[in-house]
């Protein structure tokens, strides 16, 4: 049975009004819990990326919104005010993860002005867990159509070689609060028995890489990292089965936005026969915008992320210098897989092709 | 005209008894000059990459043999000795760098056994300043081809915008004595004033880009240091007008070895209809081999390459770490691009299609 052998974000099990979360900053070093003790430091968790993923990020602000209501004043409109005023502050902690937003109003609707703030605070607690639960459960159901696919694969292997698997950047479970998108096949796999081999992008420049490898060895999941440059060759020697990747934003034809590098491996995919699929919980599907590839706009990021590197010295996760601070860089965030390299979206409906999505 | 900002090897301008080396394992953030005053002092350099890039591997070997020459005893059959077995040496510094044996057996060619130790010392010396005349000669004549293919695309340019090259690894003036391979054309075309610009990969696990960064600013050259990830989402986006990178191994039907990675940007090129070419110094084309893909054998270099970075601490260059020493990782040196990928090869003969090679 899959038992997580850790967690993201939790009620403090002896206290109830303080949040726990992993410090995934210091990952893969060093296991820190982090105690949020008010709305204020739930914000800075969301904004400095102690926690991270947009499942995560949403089911964070909602807690954040939990401490906001336990932190106000106890009158009816000096609560209502705080919390109002929190919920903004946490909508703007990390503007584009449409998670976020959406976790914030769900809480704010389920808050009726006429009820007590005692019962309104208890409403946001119900609202985060169930956040949780609706996480979980997609995750689930994602896992399960994922394993119908590797399945079919390994009914095809001889010699119990194992289903190579190759993912890119971390749409694990700790960007969610468990199975995680992109993970949840493998997990499923696992508790089934199969025999599986991960192929681990470092995913550069800030090497999420490493929280997957961290996740996948806390899981016991055979696994290898390596860098960005290295999947082409192992497709060309036919040492992959197929690729899962998570997804940031789905159009409605079926482009994928996703972490920087995950177009390289889909075309790369194409052009030696393999299958390359997205997990993509619905809530990621945009069907507003038509043409991922000319309609997404590309976030570009600090190049600080290029220039420096987190090292461990030991003791510390410390951010060093790798190259001079003049040197001119450019780091967008993410980039569009045109949905003809895309041989099937595995959603909590099932493994659907990028134009049965709509 | 195009005057090269740096030297890579050059005998001491004061006292032509020692050997200059820039040492590239501190660069970017250092310009440090090495003294080489032995042939051991040679073997080390190559062994721990204080030079690298195959053209200047084999002549700084011609140059420890040279070394040898002068510290070896002065009668003729221990002279003899002591070179024979520095070369051996040489030769065993690094297996793979087929320049390396060349340069080598052209010098032990050179040196008649009639001649006196002071005449092969000095025809060591000449065959070492030869092999820096033949790498210069034959970029240069890459440069012109390649400036060729440079102005064509110039032609359909509108608005004075300039030529954007995507570039992988560093084939440059650094891995050679002066002009590189897949730079030569980039110095050609700013002696000739063309507006260019080049996106630089960043190259893991080495990062061998930052070297390329360092050289083209030296020269003036405008360019962006980009992830390995990020090319793929440039060429959509229509910002790359053609990739040029170098070659390690050309076998008989074009098949390509080159650093990591350099195969995911050839299949994006051919994704999006952008030219991809390969800076060929005939010296690399391999004949004896069929099939790259096939019979190539990959290189896999120390895994410690991924798990350390070399960050700079204001005053020296370190190994720190990024990733638990427990964490399994697999680093392949090189990948094969298929010649069914390559628009053509730059060599010091022309442009030629992969079937004008034979």
């Amino acid at each position: 049975m899959y038992q997580q052998k850790f967690f993201t974000i939790r009620l403090k099990p002896e206290n109830s009004r303080i949040v726990e979360v992993l410090d995934q900053r210091v990952l893969p070093f060093k296991e820190s819990i982090i105690e949020l003790h008010t709305s204020d430091d739930a914000i800075h968790a969301i904004k400095e990326m102690v926690v991270r993923g947009a499942p995560l990020i949403g089911i964070t602000a909602a807690y954040g919104l939990y401490l906001a209501c336990l932190e106000a004043p106890f009158q009816q409109a000096q609560f209502s005010n705080h919390v109002k005023h929190v919920a903004e502050k946490l909508i703007d902690a990390r503007p584009t993860a449409v998670n976020l937003k959406r976790a914030v109003d769900l809480c704010l609707d389920a808050m009726h002005s006429g009820m007590s703030p005692e019962a309104q605070t208890k409403i946001v607690l119900q609202t985060a867990i169930q956040l949780e639960e609706e996480d979980q459960n997609a995750n689930y159901k994602i896992g399960e159509f994922g394993l119908g696919l590797l399945e079919e694969i390994l009914a095809n292997k001889k010699n119990g070689e194992p289903i190579q698997i190759l993912t890119h950047c971390n749409a694990g479970a700790l960007g969610c609060t468990a199975w995680g998108t992109a993970t949840a096949p493998m997990y499923l796999a696992k508790e089934k028995g199969l025999n599986i081999h991960v192929w681990v992008d470092e995913t550069r420049p800030r090497n999420q890489g490493y929280l997957t490898a961290w996740e996948l060895e806390k899981q016991n999941i055979p696994h290898t990292l390596i860098t960005d440059n290295t999947g082409g060759l192992l497709m060309l020697q036919h040492k992959i089965d197929l690729v899962i990747v998570g997804a940031d934003r789905v159009t409605k034809n079926g482009d994928t936005a996703n972490k920087i590098g995950t177009y390289l491996k889909a075309v790369a995919a194409k052009d030696n026969n393999i299958p390359f699929y997205v997990a993509l919980p619905l809530s990621t599907y945009d069907p507003t915008l038509a043409d991922g590839v000319k309609e997404i706009e590309i976030e570009e990021r600090n190049g600080d992320e290029i220039r420096f590197s987190s090292v461990w010295n030991g003791e510390e996760v410390h951010k060093m210098q790798t190259i001079n601070e003049e040197v001119k860089v450019y780091n967008p965030g993410f980039d569009i897989t045109p949905s003809r390299l895309i041989t099937g979206f595995i959603t909590e409906n099932g493994v659907l092709k990028p134009d049965q999505l709509v």
